[in-house]
């Protein structure tokens, strides 16, 4: 597999060549420089585990990934929403390039996103159907990012369909579409998908909690402000640390066989712990 | 081929089932009840003259454009852009339920175009690479709808380009996926598209300049207000209505040869009339 910076810069290069010039660079502002690309690193593990027969398309689905997560980021950021200043520890898009462009942009990367794919497919065509919509279920209105965004604006929250929709469907969809993509049965990756994408919402939540603004890149404190839902509301910080890691293990215990299940393994664990705030190892090991 | 609005119906109730009820009403009143439906129509009408062979492929396709179309649409209506009170005669989307709601219904029927096509091509999977392509440069950052909103945002506007990507793509990309759905070759296509969105772009600068409100059902005398190129500000009334008709009768002999070239043709001029605004067909008679 191509380095993912290297997929990404090639990937945005197709939405950016004869754009609008100041589109072009609002689009760069949003998936350069990046954050940890948790979830196309995913993809890639998963789809190397499973013996990836086809990297340019496994490739292309990472990036796929990456561009859905981070047009969500830009249209969570605008003014109408959050209304964040920072994001991965610079300007928000909009802060630099006014919420036009950034309602544009967070378009152009979804549309990108699709588009990514249907070219990468050439040999191996009929991957394309379940990839596409794999993609769709983790982007859209019933029970993806969209949905997620969505419940906010609900006078209700139900906590598990809004952290499933909102961060566990990214993650679900960043396995399974590793391995459809490697040419494998996605069904077996779900249940690692979800159990790393409860993990990682807690994590967040903890560095939201801990205002631990440099790790986090973003503006902190917000669950509280915005009344959101949070699990280190709901079972304190010792709580909330030891979920995570129990998620973790489970998480790593869930990866079905196959030739690279022992890499796989290890590699899940090393994420839980760069998961876990460092300033919270500590305290809560 | 199944009624429009049915069809339409049931790809949004794909994207409502379980979704968050306020989204889902939002969802409803960005599609539901539609404009003249043109881009969906033109879709299945080359498809039925080029022998469909997949009527479920082609109705998908129809309603993935008309997605695009309107999510389009509630995007250009936000308080960031046009901040238009009004879309089809009714309040809009972000007037009715805010302009958090109507940036995620613009992003749930992007996402829910592409699952219309990828769930409806189980018997013509071949087709699925060609027309998730054909959908997203219609809509995406280099040349479609997002590049057309973005030119909006740039010290110089490239005219022909602008309108191109702005409203051009749409019709490219609804008569080449017409075809391409029904499995022929997209390309002879692509002529006689190009010539009905120049058309259609004429007509709709003389609805705007001619504050025909009724039958815009939005806001008008926004290009003049909004200093945005217009073909009445280039070649006046009279000018615009005859560069309309001629677009219209080379479109119309730019249909390809097939089984329905002579339905396509009558059909083509049936719209034209249409297009031209009733309050001018008189005068430039």
């Amino acid at each position: 597999m191509a380095n993912l910076e290297t997929t990404l810069a090639r990937g945005l290069g197709e939405l950016e060549r004869d754009a609008p010039p100041r589109l072009a660079a609002a689009l760069r502002h949003a998936v350069f420089p990046g954050g940890a690309r948790i979830r196309p690193r995913l993809c890639q593990a998963v789809a190397a585990a499973a013996e990836n027969d086809d990297p340019a398309l496994v490739d292309a689905t990472a990036c796929a990934l990456e561009f859905l997560h981070c047009a969500s980021l830009v249209h969570d950021d605008l003014p109408c929403f959050d209304d964040a200043p920072t994001r991965r520890g610079r300007p928000s898009v909009h802060h630099v390039f006014g919420a036009p462009l950034a309602v544009l942009v967070g378009d152009a990367l979804i549309v990108g996103a699709f588009e990514s794919v249907a070219r990468a497919c050439v040999s191996s065509p009929a991957r394309l159907p379940q990839l596409i919509l794999l993609l769709t279920r983790a982007a859209g209105a019933p029970a993806g990012l969209v949905a997620g965004q969505a419940w906010e604006s609900e006078p209700k929250v139900p906590l598990e369909r809004y952290h499933r929709a909102k961060t566990s469907s990214m993650f679900v969809a960043s396995a399974m579409a590793g391995a459809a993509a490697a040419g494998r049965d996605p069904e077996p990756w779900r249940a690692m998908g979800e159990l790393l994408g409860e993990a990682y919402q807690v994590a967040d939540d903890l560095l939201d909690a801990h205002a631990i603004d440099d790790v986090a890149g973003k503006p902190t404190r917000q669950d509280r402000r915005l009344d959101r839902p949070s699990a280190v509301a709901e079972y304190g910080t010792q709580g909330a640390v030891a979920k995570l890691r129990a998620l973790v293990a489970r998480a790593a215990a869930a990866v079905p066989p196959c030739a690279g299940a022992e890499m796989l393994r290890g590699l899940v664990v090393e994420m839980a712990e760069r998961l876990v705030p460092a300033a919270l190892r500590r305290t809560a090991a």
